[in-house]
């Protein structure tokens, strides 16, 4: 049984956090590959040593001086170093940076080396193995990922090793060149390095304790979800969630690895499994609620529509023309509405107007704009009847105006338009009648 | 003050439905211009004049002897004018019908004669004078209805008179071949007179009391509809409701005339006002309920589709290249739903799912079929807070499975779709918490 660890960049922030990281890897032997991020903030006002980073860096491509602000680099790294009581020198790993930052080796390179740096230390305080992900995780000249090859060098590597530390967000290319990851950081190279060891289990260690049901700025200490499947994941995340990102959790998708977002503040939380599917029933009949404002809506009448075969094809044209997505459609008779992304729309409006109506000739068009659309998810809600009704009551109940509900034979999720006024209203409404009076 | 009053079959298919419709037109002075049918059936047994009419025609046609048809016939109208003590005689009418039945003038012809016949004793027992409509309803010689000319000849007739009869269903060409209206019938002649008089209300009397908010075969004497507006009762029309044919309220729809439905049988009741728009404030929330069996739903995944501009277009596209008519789209995140006639898809079903994989490469396309849907319409729901909500927890109470829920911008209807088994249940606890229960 072989646990694959990431830490973010607050869970490596200092010594203190360190120390709990470590304790943490060492409560479970399972915990055998260990994925770090560079260090971020201690608090509020500190800045993250990547940052660090590429500003030092800017200053060796503009021929300037960058001794001082490397140094205070140096210092971060420094104080985990003697905050730990261990005997590491990063001297010569500081000589080399200096070199190639001179060099100008790119601000890729100067960027990674904020993990690499941190993974020499946390092998150190481990006494793990260190594996530079500069030899096994790929790129191509051109910056794309090469999964295949990574896969291949990362298993054989990892696989003659009892334990590991492998730094997150970079990679190079075959000739040595680093490159970082766009999106998703080292949160991709966790779960590479997930699939490579065939792991139980990705555990992703953050400063929360898993992801909420509601948006904790919308709703005071919202609960804990604590099993969610990648579908219902991509739902709350697209409808404006703050999740994982998409990229970091395809290979262990693929792999059916289960995902388990952590607090490292907090490690006796269960947290968040991310599942493929699971008969886990859910504690709540939602599993999250998610929304995002600025939404426009389409609203276009004509006479015996219905009857029209390619009305709706008509329309859509008319959007695509002008290279805008339409997020949902739903209809009445004779009526169809199109939710479109305000600023996205905005440019275009009278172009796409005039689009529909020369394409599909309807007799009025009505736009309404500031509107907000509203995700409610659960797996839950296809076997519970009443779900429907439950929101719309309790939305009702606190003087929300439905706009637009869309519900299709998934019945995975339903969506909701309301008022961007109303939009904290109604997911307070919506969170109240299904988790705090636990209905 | 002009009334323009339509008389349906039933009203007028003896001497004792006669007096009714004698009694309700001198009720009203205003009531200056009557539209009569042919008359319709005494009893569940009997026979429409106007079948009667085709049954002899068709011996006409293939040149057998329809004298005893005839005579039949003839003793439908010799009934009702002694039924009704009038001194009238139809030898000289019935006489040259059976020279041009021989003469093969045609079915059209041959049908006309219900309503014609049937006009001269009403303009005789009224004392109104008779307008042929043959010579103000006109015709192009393809067989299409050449509104203009109509208008024009119609409204110069009329306004030289104080009060007439026209009967309904046909006209004729300029040259006189005589046409009927294929569908709509009498309806459409009372809505074209009820223009060129520039009437205040055009009556519209049958043997109902107005339009019911259910079907009574679903609901025991549903309550009926006091004011709908044109908009509403296509709405309710389309998802099934059986009300007037569109072709029979265009005229008077574009001239702004409210229509009257009204009961021959029981003249007291106010029956149905259909309108262009109201400040009436409706009895109940919900104008109507009304819905159809036999939908399928087509559910297609794809990871990532609401990021992909042009998908639901080319989605759309697939069932449009066959042909089909798509009836609602609602769409979730990465999944959309395309309900589709069962009849209509059944026969194209491979077809369109090769084209859906081809144009849009989804994940997974999902089939399920005997579903049904149900619209529920009211301009009250707008300003009514908790509409959705009460719907929807009444079908829960009903234990309805919602399978999809479609509501747009208009916010005039509501769409849902349950299981074809579901439907008379759903109608049913849909009613009851907006009418029986009065909320």
């Amino acid at each position: 049984m072989i646990k694959v660890v990431k830490f973010g960049g607050s869970s490596l922030a200092s010594a203190t956090q360190f120390a709990k990281v470590g304790n943490i890897i060492k409560a479970d032997p399972e915990r055998k590959f260990v994925v770090p991020s560079a260090p971020g903030k201690r608090n509020s006002k500190d800045t993250k040593v990547t940052d660090m980073l590429y500003a030092c860096y800017d200053l060796a491509e503009a021929e300037k001086d960058f001794s001082k602000e490397l140094k205070k680099i140096k210092e971060r790294y420094e104080a985990i170093i003697n905050g730990l009581h261990l005997t590491l020198s990063l001297d010569d790993e500081f000589k080399i940076i200096e070199e190639n930052f001179k060099k100008k080796a790119g601000s890729q390179y100067a960027a990674s080396r904020g993990e690499y740096l941190n993974g020499i230390i946390m092998a150190n305080y481990l006494g793990y193995d260190f594996v530079d992900s500069a030899e096994v995780i790929i790129f191509n000249e051109d910056g794309s990922f090469d999964a295949d090859t990574t896969d291949k060098l990362l298993g054989e590597r990892l696989s003659k090793l009892e334990n590991a530390v492998v730094p997150g967000f970079y990679g190079a290319t075959l000739g040595g060149v680093v490159k970082t990851f766009s999106r998703g950081g080292s949160d991709i190279t966790g779960s590479l390095v997930s699939k490579a060891v065939h792991a139980t289990a990705y555990e992703n260690w953050t400063d929360v304790s898993g992801f909420l049901i509601a948006d904790p700025r919308i709703i005071d200490n919202p609960k804990p979800i604590k099993v969610i499947t990648y579908r219902e994941l991509r739902e709350l995340s697209y409808m404006g969630a703050s999740v994982l990102h998409e990229d970091s959790v395809f290979p262990v998708r693929k792999a059916g690895i289960p995902i388990n977002i952590r607090n490292t503040n907090a490690p006796d939380d269960e947290g968040t499994w991310i599942v493929e599917s699971t008969c886990h029933h859910p504690a709540y009949t939602i599993t999250g609620i998610a929304g995002k404002k600025g939404f426009v809506s389409v609203n276009i009448d004509k006479d015996m529509m219905n009857a029209e075969v390619g009305f709706g094809r008509k329309v859509l044209s008319a959007f695509e023309e002008n290279g805008i997505n339409f997020e949902h459609m739903p209809s009445g008779i004779d009526t169809m509405t199109v939710f479109v992304h305000e600023p996205e729309f905005a440019a275009k409006e009278q172009a796409v107007i005039s689009a529909i109506n020369r394409n599909a000739h309807p007799d009025s068009i009505e736009i309404e704009a500031d509107l907000a659309l509203i995700a409610v998810v659960g797996r839950g809600m296809k076997s519970t009847r009443g779900t429907a009704g439950r929101i719309f009551s309790a939305l009702a109940h606190a003087n929300v105006n439905v706009k637009m509900i869309d519900q299709g034979s998934s019945e995975l999720n339903i969506i909701i338009g309301v008022s961007d006024n109303d939009f904290d209203t109604a997911i307070k409404a919506i969170y109240d009648i299904f988790v705090t009076t636990q209905l």
